[in-house]
């Protein structure tokens, strides 16, 4: 096992590889902006090294920082935690140049699966369902009417390099194409410096699922279940079960096993999520994020294995010891995304927690890098803590979870949580019954 | 389903119990003394009642003053949670005779099991091993050399009404016995005005193993394994682990059935839990509670079973819809019972908390009435919180809590918390080697 890993991350999810390390025996080491000398996961590191100003670019995605906070520290592994240099092949490869292992899958499928074209094939060749559409990029009218054509309409044109809604455009008719496809192309090139499109038949009431898979990078892989991450805003995923309740037994395993399979073929590294979009039955692959999610704690709360010590296991060459017969999937957890925001207008709220007291009891998990008297910077993202919860079914799930939500407290900031005790009392929720774009219709965006 | 149950106890097992009506959608009614007005239970209840002064007698002892207190609030149930009026028969009876359900099993079985002498034939009648001994009284020097004589020395004798080591003398032959039964005697008619006392085989370096039962009244019974108690210190539990690391598979499961058989004979209801000295693969009965432990949160951790919320049901008549082979123990749960006393002197440490901050992540749970800010008072027990740790295995399970025991910070006051830390390092507790004796010889206490 590793002597010393570095965590190139903050907040709640550095706090979580860190209680991984810890479990395993390994020393950890923070790394931290300025902004972040007061952060939890600082506190309860073994070490800990500043890296630069608050800006994130300075900072938490400086890799010749972090080099150098490894070269000091002497850490022999890099865990990369979620977003920041999660999925950043290069800093894979500077790490392995430097003979530090990188905790996650190796270059290539990084990069692979960073791009969307590249992606979309790979898993058609893998055997994964993916949404009818352009091969690659489409660079004409005549070629998007001609595919678009093919497939019925509906369908969404979208940046190959893109991501967050930029550069999307959906097509109803034959009609809208000329100009959806112009448009498309310009917002590509100005957000992200390429013009390349693509073209999609689009789903007009899909949930998102995803299945979150294992491999050892030698040819065993297994899936640990799907995720139903349907409740979003702005394409920020708000709330996630484990598992969908809109899935029965057969699609569960038949997706799972299609998935896992997948990732033998690929001979993937650690811990990844393939997403869907699903309508009537079908699945449609979006992208594989290459990296650990927000959401994983659902998994691990049905499954009960722990990710990242898995992740870490892998990565030091110990392999995955769990055959997909071990994994056994009991009852239902939903994880609440708790921000430093206003519930209703989602204005950031940075700023001192006055009075912080997190909910406890049977089934009750809280993943949080806040304290009482810490003050959230306002330079990253507004996420605080995760509030997951398990139950023995979906319905004991939602009662403890409101429970749960009615003893959390946090003063001194705005935070979502008055959204969620709303949302835990609204009957579609209760009954599972939404798609993507459900909430944004309940908060009157749409 | 009750409407409304009050709950006559307070620290962390009335917030348990809250939290399980809670999940049930039923209102809640907390009673306290004047010097638990500022209690988190008080503040979550939807209704409280204040009950007397702060001494237990007046207050969380004081019959008519719970029962006015049901009247008042028009509560269908009381839940009396562990300790205070959970076991007393008369309590059950009043209220029964109010038409209020008592959350426990029958006045008669709460009586038959709380005088020990009563309690070891019922169990003996009903297939439960019990320890070697006299059958019931002794109450000549003549019969207690004959009945010491029959089994081998050691033999240690007891008060019939006794409890908390009070006039129990342990006996090695023949000639310390005339001493020692006129002291036991008279020990007994001056704590527990009752000089009965009776005669056992004598264990030398016994296991404390309990089995968790639930019955629905009716001749359905099940167990919910064991639990090994051992860590004690003056007969107060201190660690309490889930399953036993005594026992193999095959003597689990026998005396887990033994025990759910004999619930079917007496057609016991709700929760009870069936105590045994262990030595040398054989199982002694020492007692039963007819209620709900301290350390229940350890068997809902390894079987995922909410033991509250069971209750609940079996008192309301819904019954007990789980069946034996629907119970599947899965990993390793540990209790650590965090006291407000001094670790070396355990001298109580009653006071303000000025900082709380509890531990999150995987596997652990925090069942605890405090808060920052809130004073805990010197009149009652000085239990304050209980860190339960869940693992897929036992060495996963202690690693678990020592990370924990790490981030768990309770200022302002002495707590147990750094014996905790000091045992999750000792090489006796990570091979489970220790009897009920253990602790002591380690705290230097003998």
């Amino acid at each position: 096992m590793f002597s010393k890993v570095l965590i190139a991350n903050r907040g709640e999810i550095a706090l979580r590889v860190l209680r991984a390390c810890k479990e395993l025996g390994i020393q950890t080491v923070a790394v931290h902006s300025t902004a972040d000398a007061e952060a939890m996961h600082v506190k309860l590191a073994d070490e800990s090294v500043c890296i630069g100003p608050p800006s994130a670019r300075d900072s938490y995605l400086n890799i010749p920082q972090i080099l150098a906070a490894c070269e000091i520290t002497g850490a022999d592994a890099v865990h990369p935690g979620y977003g920041f240099l999660s999925e950043n092949a290069r800093f894979a490869e500077v790490l392995e140049d430097h003979k530090i292992q990188f905790i996650g899958p190796s270059a290539e499928h990084i990069r692979t699966m960073g791009d969307k074209i590249a992606a979309k094939q790979t898993a058609k060749r893998l055997g994964i369902p993916v949404v009818p559409g352009s091969d690659g990029g489409v660079s004409t009218v005549a070629d998007a009417k001609r595919i678009s054509g093919d497939m019925s309409y509906p369908v969404i044109i979208k940046a190959a390099s893109g991501g967050g809604g930029k550069g999307m455009q959906v097509v109803n008719s034959e009609e809208e194409i000329e100009l959806a496809f112009t448009t498309a192309r310009a917002e590509a090139l100005s957000n992200f410096g390429d013009d390349t499109v693509y073209i999609e038949k689009y789903l007009s009431k899909p949930r998102h699922i995803e299945v979150q898979v294992m491999g050892d990078g030698k040819g065993h892989a297994i899936h640990l279940g799907e995720r139903d991450c349907s409740l979003q805003r702005r394409h920020q995923k708000v709330w996630e079960e484990a598992c969908s309740p809109a899935l029965n037994e057969e699609q569960q395993s038949r997706i799972g096993n299609i998935c896992a399979d997948a990732m033998k073929g690929l001979g993937y590294a650690g811990a990844g999520t393939i997403e869907f979009l699903y309508e009537d039955g079908e699945f449609y692959f979006i992208e594989m994020n290459t990296r650990l999610q927000v959401e994983h704690p659902v998994t691990e709360m049905i499954t009960r294995i722990d990710l990242v010590n898995e992740q870490l296991k892998v990565a030091c060459g110990a392999g995955l010891d769990i055959r997909q017969e071990d994994v056994v999937f009991q009852g239902h957890a939903i994880e609440c995304r708790i921000n430093a925001e206003n519930s209703e207008n989602f204005r950031p709220s940075p700023g001192m927690i006055t009075y912080y007291h997190p909910p406890g009891g049977l089934g009750v998990r809280v993943d949080s890098g806040v304290y009482q008297g810490y003050t959230i910077p306002p330079y990253y993202d507004s996420l605080i803590g995760k509030l997951i919860v398990h139950g023995r079914n979906r319905v004991e799930c939602m009662m403890r979870l409101r429970r749960a939500l009615d003893e959390f407290i946090v003063d001194g900031i705005d935070t979502t949580l008055p959204l969620f005790r709303k949302l835990v009392d609204n009957p579609d929720v209760a009954n599972g019954a939404y798609d993507i774009h459900w909430l944004e219709r309940y908060l009157g965006m749409k």
